[in-house]
């Protein structure tokens, strides 16, 4: 290939602000140019996007369609240009459009003609569509992390907490006395599925689009493998129409992301609850709360509830990729720019809040005194007192409507279960013993529930061992 | 009230970075700080929040809670602050939160313990309300401006348009002739009734959420319909609780912009088929085209398709308002801070996208010709004959019938229906004589129908001129 | 126009069987015609449908398109398929696709030709879009007198409960006290500004759609302006190809049910926080609650969980309908089909929650108690005490540290505001009087807001009334 | 265990229609039934329900809690049921709430005590979580089998037409030209993604929570894995808290439909608007198609149209089901009730969309001139003019910039890139020689394209038996 000289009035950017390019007869409007440029928010690619380029160029120079020097050029070109925009003085110019168009122009500007032949055998279509897969992998793999970190700090509080109970409630009523552990490690195992998730999705996301070109792959004899394996793809694309055009592996992040704000939203919910003072079961760190511009004495759980508010975000950024994608044909469209704001949005989203979430759980006060006394309301044994019946011989059902007779009466004499006497149980059931009495005790309950699954204190250990083994090997 | 000095060691402001308030044993961490301030976004509420302040100072002063020197002070200290924003030299400080407490810092430091009594008898709850009201005013206004823009920039070229015709579509099927400024109108329609969402949702926006202080209103003898009439609101909000809590109003909004964006995504998938070399009904104007990286030839619709994507951001920021508010409980909880990207973001996408329709409209340059060449295929006057039939006293079921089996033999040898002979037609139904072939026709098909919604060039003309009208009038 | 009988081999519904019309070769599969028919759903649009086609043939009438014959005919069938239909011995075939083919089949069996003509000048099209409007427009009355009565019943309660305190929460902790009067009229706000919104979007509901035909008018000298009339539309949709294909109205609805719903999800979030054993403030009547089917002491308040839950099936209509709509062209396709089942769901949702509701709110418990001694709780009066010292003369800011230490010393001695002796307050300031207990009683602090929109108890009742006076008005 | 009889005024079912149970002093009003129950809806996991009592119950047995006799009572009761469901001949009443309440009963009322007995040691918090994911693991099942049948069709058509020429769209303009095999296998590799993610979904539904209980596990010997072995759960869900109240999984399948509709939205636009007279690409068998009830000529693409539709109540169920988690406390809330319908929708419009997609490929008729016609038009060999400037020793950039040269001059002319003549083209660049023409030519621009991914005919039939292969091995 001769290094025949490039005719400097071809030159595509060059000309960008008179017009597109040659084709064209007038330029964009500077409207336009802001409603259609993305350059303020994809050049935040820009380290994905010279790392794929690097990928391409070594690729392109190993089969021959560049030579060794037009490689070693791009190289020395692409380390001046990191070092800027890590330095901060690389220019980002609106007109160039995009991150692509403004590293591309710098490297025609500082190695010449070899900057011109990287673009060879690619198109900003599957350039990009390879950029946000890099960029989302390492995306995904920090948020395993955090995920990790914050399972971790769950299962040792809940360690912690193994014999720390704590009313259970359904319908925000009680309902049978749990273990502090045996709760928090209910949200060990929603963060363990999402992570499982990320995981999944990051098997999809990990293959290679480069070599799709526009859309119909290219004429060159370029080398799809080496370049996956250069930038540790799994594989890749096998089609080069749904290589270019399809986002449906950032709507399953988005998607991933969004039940992981869901679970994060309970917690929160929970966490709120729980620091209010009619409930009073926690405190959480002064460092995580602020205080009211009016009422001196507040102390609200500021973080938890704006988590809470952005699971809004996140699952309407979901929406909005949905949206974008729906009836689309193929191959590209323009549409596509906009999958880029909503998923940057959602992978900060869900990194911020996973940070401070395994730091806020590590702060958790629990203040066991006010569970227990929540735990000794509402008759939270009177499901013991139907099983005790039901070892009896009473069938389940029967068992059930005469404990509701019983709670019934204590309702009405404002008393718990444990404070009818022996002859006022026997009085509902014949078959009630003196050994009644052990059985509507909260440890007893709770105890009773040993199997795997249950909320006995022994099985909270089991569990949250489990839980620290598994991650700590990991 | 005595002019008593206050002591600095107390000064909230001075103390943020060690903790909160004197309440507080701890500062936020450097994480939290930046999870829960939102100055980055909502300090472009700046000015609102200044006038918000001033109303609220005369007000005060008016009612003797503050001196007339100190309502001097402060509107000279807000002057300035006003001056260093505007001259981008306002220092915004993440440490202090948002827009609210940035501001207010300020005017303490300038003009020292009037500042301080600024806040008296308000909370951030309802001034925060109050700026994002203001705002969101402001910024309807100036989407129902360019709203009536493209209108009128559809009903200009609609009146260009009142003979032009093209087939009509249904399921993308030719259907029946139409005229292209019947099909303009439709959209001037839309718009038109988008306009009147966007008015209806202003009268709820425009009502005063000042006085509601914390939660409960003040103790202070303050006066709010003095300033709703300062700031032009229409009428007070009339329950503290609901004032600080609700952002029904900021919904409904979203839920407005969301229809013109369904709206605009309607007429993007037209413009983007009709510049369709198949279909090759219009030309862009090159300033809202782009060309590919790859392909020299291409000539992108970029503008249509990016707008036709952004519906999908909208859609999202309503399914994130939504959830954000779904189950809060009264009164105001921080949640509630996530309501400003999601509005700010719809806001600029629907007034930058209704500029550039409106302009983009204008630049339609029609191929009278291919509209024309394609309405002639596809059996459009069809239901014509149909109707001639009916005329001729055929139930309209069976006139129905007896052109399916006309179109269908047209179909079997290649030809249209005007290419049927009259002894051919009538073999079909013995009632149709030699005046068949006029209905046949394009214009003919139009110009009957000439009522009111009717697609005739006469009713088109008259339709245009009453959108340029009202417009004009307004 | 003559008499002239139809011919049975060509009529449209008896070989629907066959094949669509004499233009198609085979049948749709019964697969086909399951996934395409709407019968099963949209027959509950009969009652519609049949208004929309006596309003028409009575204009055919009127203009001379049918006969006075025919349209007795067409009244007379029209009857007795009504009386069919109700008495549910009308036959619903899948074969003929939807409400309007099964009707107009039926009408032809029992008049014959006069019913064939009923469809002339006219489609389904236009008719669908008139069918959905007419219904809609009665469920949205229905829907306002739901809203008024549930008003209603709060502002009764309300006016009841105009002096019960309760502790105001932002974040969930404990603010100022407030009136459970002023808290429930906060609600009559929000469902107040609901009923707007479906007055408004009413108003756009009620134009007539009827005379579009398909897509582009018709070539009958059609009166629509009578048919509106006739059927109580304030106004005609001027442009027929907007009207065949927009579902804008629909959408407008369920975004003001969602708002409607949103706001239910909040007072639901509250009713069951209330009834939690540990905030205790309020009880249901049992006949809104269920029971537990293991656990035998429960009462769990199902209708306002289950109505928070049902916020998301409306939600998710909206989203639907939205995504349905993006991007579809001009004019009628055949998604549009898929606007009934979502826009039936938020209706009937809307309506059944609205109703219970209503009977739910009567039926409230109001433990006063429980409230009271919530509100003695949380240093509730600290802003007033801040406000005593403001008007001691201290600026705002000062105030508000002052109080903080105030708080700070009780939290570390357990003990409230209240508790402090005059000599510890005269330590945090000199200026503190003996008259300051009086502020710090939760009594004090509600009747000092008694500007419009506070919470005191004489603002309550003023409030209240004026909600009983409009509606009872109304 | 005591064979003692039951007190039938016990009976919780027998006064279900008085109260709730003796807990209770007044019955759920008739309005309260019909909202809260879901009978009418949950009776589809009927089947489910019964397999899992099965198991439950042979469980029982197996720990010794219930006798032998009790589980073949149970177990010749359950056939029974069954039989009666199957015949139609079950009776489902409101009152009775929802299918396990109805079938318990049912059981009663056959075998007696027995039938009491069956509810030991489970609740209906584990009961119903275990149905849903029983019936939605078969779902799964039978539409990864439709996905294979979809994905077999478009491979046999793909292979059919490997050398079929089309234009390749980007932004809807013509970019280069692709065979039709490729642009088919661009959707088989979709729905192939959409597989793997029904699989990965698959392995977190397939978990048993059964043992959970209401939320805390349960007081008798229960043994986990052996019901799990029983009913083909591949493990057991190890957090009670978490078994009875977590959605995620059916929220995750949701996700996973919305993509597979996303996808089937594209196909559907695509065949739409090749089937649109202006294209013409293709026609679908008439059994798939409808006719206007006013326009006799119509065949209108339904079945595409109305999946396209559909893809909105796929988005917005998944919307609704993630409205429905938002902040939900632990444990079960009656809001999870609200989790069906939205899940049986999505999973009945997939399946439905899948099978008549499969058929529907197949009857695709392929009108290869007009694809080939199109392809010649917009200068879809302009790459690959490009491309061989660069061959010639042009930067890519260059060649790019006098390639739209090229284009512009044809575009000015009204010609093609294949009719400028050998002198012209040379004016254009010097190294242009004769063989320039054949590059031009749309047969050697597709073959030139034979890498992995490429649309070159050899790689379309590659990857075709490929997927042909993978899944008849399936």
């Amino acid at each position: 290939m001769s290094a025949q000289a490039s005719n400097p009035a071809n030159n595509q950017f060059a000309n960008k602000a008179q017009a597109w390019s040659a084709r064209f007869s007038e330029p964009v409007s500077d409207l336009v140019k802001r409603y259609t440029a993305s350059v303020d928010f994809d050049k935040r690619l820009a380290h994905a996007d010279i790392r794929g380029s690097l990928a391409h160029a070594d690729m392109l120079a190993a089969v021959g369609v560049i030579s060794a020097q037009d490689l070693a050029d791009i190289q020395r070109g692409m380390l001046q240009i990191t070092q800027e925009i890590d330095a901060g003085s690389f220019e980002w110019l609106l007109d160039l459009e995009d991150v692509h168009l403004n590293i591309e122009k710098r490297l025609v500007e500082l190695i010449g003609d070899a900057g011109k032949r990287l673009h060879t055998g690619r198109s900003r279509n599957d350039q990009v569509a390879t950029d946000i897969r890099l960029w989302l992998r390492d995306e995904i793999d920090a948020s395993l992390h955090q995920l990790q970190q914050l399972r971790l700090n769950l299962a040792g509080l809940a360690l912690e907490h193994a014999e720390t109970i704590l009313p259970g409630f359904t319908h925000l009523q009680v309902a049978q006395p749990v273990t502090f552990g045996h709760h928090l490690l209910a949200y060990a195992e929603m963060f363990g599925r999402d992570a499982e998730r990320l995981q999944d999705a990051r098997k999809r996301i990990n293959r290679l689009p480069l070599g799709a070109a526009a859309l119909a792959g290219t004429t060159y004899p370029i080398d799809r493998l080496r370049v996956a394996r250069t930038l540790g793809f799994d594989d890749i694309c096998h089609n080069s129409l749904d290589a270019v055009s399809d986002r449906d592996f950032a709507i399953e992040f988005c998607a991933a992301a969004a039940l992981v704000m869901m679970h994060v939203s309970r917690l929160s919910e929970e966490l709120i609850l729980w620091m209010s003072p009619r409930v009073g079961f926690i405190d959480l760190a002064d460092r995580f709360c602020t205080g009211s511009s009016i009422m001196p004495q507040k102390k609200n759980p500021d973080v938890p509830e704006l988590a809470r508010g952005k699971t809004g975000r996140v699952y309407g950024n979901l929406m909005g990729l949905l949206t974008l994608m729906k009836g689309q044909p193929l191959a590209y469209n323009k549409d596509n720019q906009e999958d880029k704001e909503g998923l940057f949005d959602t992978a900060d989203t869900l990194r911020d809040t996973l940070v401070i979430f395994a730091d806020m759980v590590s702060g958790i006060r629990v203040k066991a005194d006010a569970m227990r006394a929540a735990a000794l309301q509402g008759f939270s044994t009177a499901t013991d007192l139907a099983d005790y019946l039901v070892k009896k011989g009473l069938p389940f059902r029967d068992a059930h409507e005469t404990v509701a007779h019983a709670v019934r009466m204590c309702e009405d004499r404002g008393c718990d279960l444990a404070d009818l006497t022996l002859p006022e149980l026997q009085a509902l059931h014949a078959s009630i013993e003196s050994d009644v009495h052990q059985v509507l005790t909260l440890e007893g309950s709770v105890s009773a529930r040993n199997h795997e699954g249950g909320t006995a204190p022994e099985r909270v250990r089991i569990e949250a061992q489990k839980v620290l083994k598994a991650l700590s090997e990991s």
